[in-house]
């Protein structure tokens, strides 16, 4: 079990971003390299590259996804944090095996053919985890 | 304002490192590289690097501590995120010029010799924010 490779990003939910942006891209400096619609998460997300990760800054943009949610209940703040593998098959298979509570127990194609799974903040002292496979 | 280099690590506070490892080393696959006792922040820290990053497990070994009113309050998750910077003082310097709120105004030292400080999850939507240099 050495699959997992590094952080992708860590997600931060926000109420703004481009607020957000006085903080993260004018304060710390970070590369605003773009902010994209995911209609399928109900958000509008900004990348923010740095070292060998990202930063992501995840606005809602309905009332009902779990990200809103989310701000409604514990306000803005990190969401989940996300590692890169190189077998998403096999460590989902491993971590059922060994009981951990998965909410993708197979993985999701995200529209730019990323292979994603979450794993319940219930097995993992409390932190949402998810698992990103990167298409070939 | 580019001296922000990377993710150097996420901290998450959890209730019992060795119950954790359940997750983290055996389930995710990480390496645990240490454990060391942290007294001038009150915890014992487990460091698990993974690409240019790391993960670090935070328990709490008083009841008094800041990490020990996090648990107490909202129980285990992730506590704060660190960013590497080669100019730490300028960082503190521009970010007090724009008004954000800094936990500490001036780097402290750890024992290692790193310099950081901390900024006030008010001013960064919600997120624990640490900056580091690490020595020459």
């Amino acid at each position: 079990m050495t699959n997992t490779k590094k952080i992708n990003h860590v997600a931060i939910v926000v109420k703004d971003i481009d607020d957000a942006m006085n903080f993260w891209r004018d304060g710390l400096g970070l590369e605003m390299e773009q902010i994209k619609d995911v209609p399928e998460q109900e958000s509008r997300v900004a990348f923010l590259p740095l070292g060998d990760s990202e930063i992501e800054l995840v606005e809602p943009t309905s009332n009902n996804s779990g990200v809103a949610r989310f701000l409604e209940k514990r306000g803005p703040g990190m969401h989940h944090v996300c590692f890169e593998t190189d077998d998403i098959y096999g460590t989902l298979e491993h971590l059922d095996k060994m009981g951990i509570r998965l909410i993708n127990e197979t993985p999701r194609i995200s529209k730019g053919g990323n292979l994603y799974a979450f794993i319940h903040p219930e097995s993992t002292n409390g932190v949402l985890v998810e698992l990103y496979q990167l298409p070939d």
